[in-house]
């Protein structure tokens, strides 16, 4: 099966081609790999050398462009036709030689004749490298260069009914891989082993379907570290009087559903149970708030008039939109839930919302990820918002 | 527990400013995450966001630069004494108000004497974007930079007794997963579920210790796929007569032991067993070659002599220098065993060989870790060299 319908690919490549020609774009080399997913469907850990994928004009279908052992993965995942798969030589890999891929896709972009032309790349995307712009710079001096870095994850905002339906067997899995992890918490536990139980739940799925590898690793800081929301696992063993937060997501075809929860090892004391309560009131009002028509930043200030009333001070990025993605993220870099930010919500679009609040370095956290539909925000999982205790 | 001792991360600093020196480089801005974890110890899934670690020649530790939330990070995983931690505001992060981490880490360079010296920055590191490259540029206007790009990844190439200590646990960790994937892999059984065992035993460990994450996760490419190295699993079920590669590492402390087996679904093929039969003597030649004063391309020329005496002509990079490391690669990116790389092998250098050959787009690939000794050289892990079958 193919993860689309090739209608599906060529809607996309329809509207970046509709973006090109506003700003103008003679070519779009896309080097974010889930940029290059959603334009070709291709789908490989290959991103740790340079690859792209340009779109011209004058073609119907996009162009790959990899390394050599990687054509065969193009050939196996992506809805191109042969002549639109091309690869560079191993010597441009780490290469003693002087050569970079980027003098290939150079040479490609002349071919496709856009060598003189105005060619948009992703400045800030994940793996296009200062050295990759250069080069690109060197061996096409006659090109003028733009910034498209957002250009394609702004079209990805919107998310067609059968990545919605990725996502929602993401969720499946990822409640899944909470009730594991929330079962596995406990005094005298390693991290490791909780990380272990979450990982295989991740990747054995449901009874229908397997899980595909996350663009982040379960997160699961505890005690002192619950401040420290970005260190992974270690063999550090749960003690009572731990609070942990999980964050982990589910994952089909590279579609993420994120979830987090807070646990505790132990009785929790009065003070974690009342901030529990008082992020659960808020993300509700928040969830309650989004709907076709509101901001961004509105969503957030719902949240933030809860806590509010409660005497918590704090203006933070509450969420992102989010939903296909390649290591090292899963969020889109496009609309925050965040002050200042006055994306208005549309149908169809999907956010992870992950607020959190810490009190003498001890936190909770409670997040979903929801849906916009036509009347208001639907969350793609299904799990009691609570806080958990062993 | 540490990591490592403070001596060892102080002797790191000290050859990096050897090197400064040799460049007369009056500050280097490291943003490679396992650069950034070799000189500091930083240890964290932050480098979804721009982040660095900045070595000057007057201060003896090196100054951690990241977002807000990960300085508590940088206070539980570094060396470092709390004025070297330095944090920019959530508002840098996706941006809508045209802020960029680098704009902090251009001020932080300014108030550390550097602003108009001459900077090295890793110019094809990943997670250093063209735009980061490009705002440093604009704020640092009197600054000149220069590409350091395998500076430090050069020094890591020599690994201490505690480095070999990890890569040997990661060995151990390999051995366990390599064992489950093989006794896991059947007819009928999904891909995933395979994945998931291999997973599960890297997490779990061994007794003694769990394991972090790989830098790249398992691939298990089989059937037609054996030549689509870096597609990962799907939902696919094995078949009778599927050939399946198994790549998987250990990772402790983010140091690798990568391992790879190949095996089969029923009986092998005569000519598939031949094959493996040559892999095996391949590798075997070519790790008896590898020895101190010998060159990474004689390693891979006692390789190429055996295969050639089976009438296989290939002339493949066979292997490559590697440690420590993030997603999405645990290689190192300096010495290559290949021809044209005249590297000289030096004890305590540590490489994965990974020849493989592929007739009738069918291969059999059999991989080693090896750490050169005093006299020659050392698998890390020890596990049957053999074609296996289910």
């Amino acid at each position: 099966m193919d993860v689309f319908e090739q209608s599906e690919y060529e809607r996309r490549i329809e509207r970046t081609k509709e973006r090109m020609l506003e700003r103008e774009l003679d070519a779009l080399v896309i080097t974010d790999p889930s940029n290059m997913n959603y334009l070709a469907g291709y789908d490989g850990w290959s991103f740790y050398v340079p690859q792209a994928v340009i779109v011209t004009h004058e073609r119907d279908e996009p162009v790959w462009v990899g390394r050599g052992m990687d054509a065969n993965g193009a050939r196996a995942t992506t809805w191109l036709a042969e002549e639109n798969i091309h690869s560079y030589s191993d010597d441009h890999v780490h290469s003693p030689y002087d050569l970079h891929p980027m003098d290939y896709v150079a040479g490609l972009l002349d071919d496709l004749d856009a060598g003189d032309g105005t060619i948009g790349v992703e400045m800030d995307a994940y793996y296009f490298t200062a050295k990759s712009y250069q080069r690109l710079r060197e061996k096409l001096p006659e090109a003028s260069f733009e910034d498209t870095t957002l250009l394609v994850n702004w079209i990805r905002i919107y998310k067609s009914e059968q990545e919605l339906e990725y996502m929602r067997q993401a969720a499946r899995i990822a409640e899944n891989a909470m009730q594991a992890g929330l079962d596995a918490v406990g005094e005298g536990v390693p991290e490791y082993e909780v990380a272990e139980t979450i990982y295989s739940a991740l990747i054995d799925g449901t009874d229908d379907y397997g899980g595909d590898y996350p663009s982040i690793v379960p997160l699961l800081p505890s005690g002192d570290h619950t401040g420290t929301p970005h260190l992974t696992w270690t063999d550090r063993r749960f003690e009572d009087g731990d609070p942990v937060i999980i964050e982990l997501s589910g994952c089909r075809h590279r579609y993420h559903s994120p979830l987090a929860r807070t646990t505790f090892v132990g009785d929790p004391p009065e003070k974690l149970t009342n901030t529990a309560e008082v992020v659960i009131e808020g993300i509700e009002a928040a969830l309650d708030a989004a709907e076709p028509g509101v901001t961004c930043e509105e969503v957030e200030q719902a949240w933030r008039e809860v806590i509010q009333s409660y005497g918590i001070e704090k203006e933070d990025r509450i969420g992102y939109s989010m939903g296909l993605g390649y290591p090292p993220d899963w969020g889109e870099h496009t609309a925050s839930l965040r002050p200042g930010d006055d994306t208005v919500l549309e149908e169809d679009m999907t956010f992870h919302m992950i607020p959190g609040i810490w009190q003498d370095d001890v936190g909770v956290e409670i997040s979903e990820t929801f849906h916009v539909t036509a009347t208001g925000a639907e969350t793609l999982a299904e799990f009691p918002r609570e806080l958990f205790s062993t």
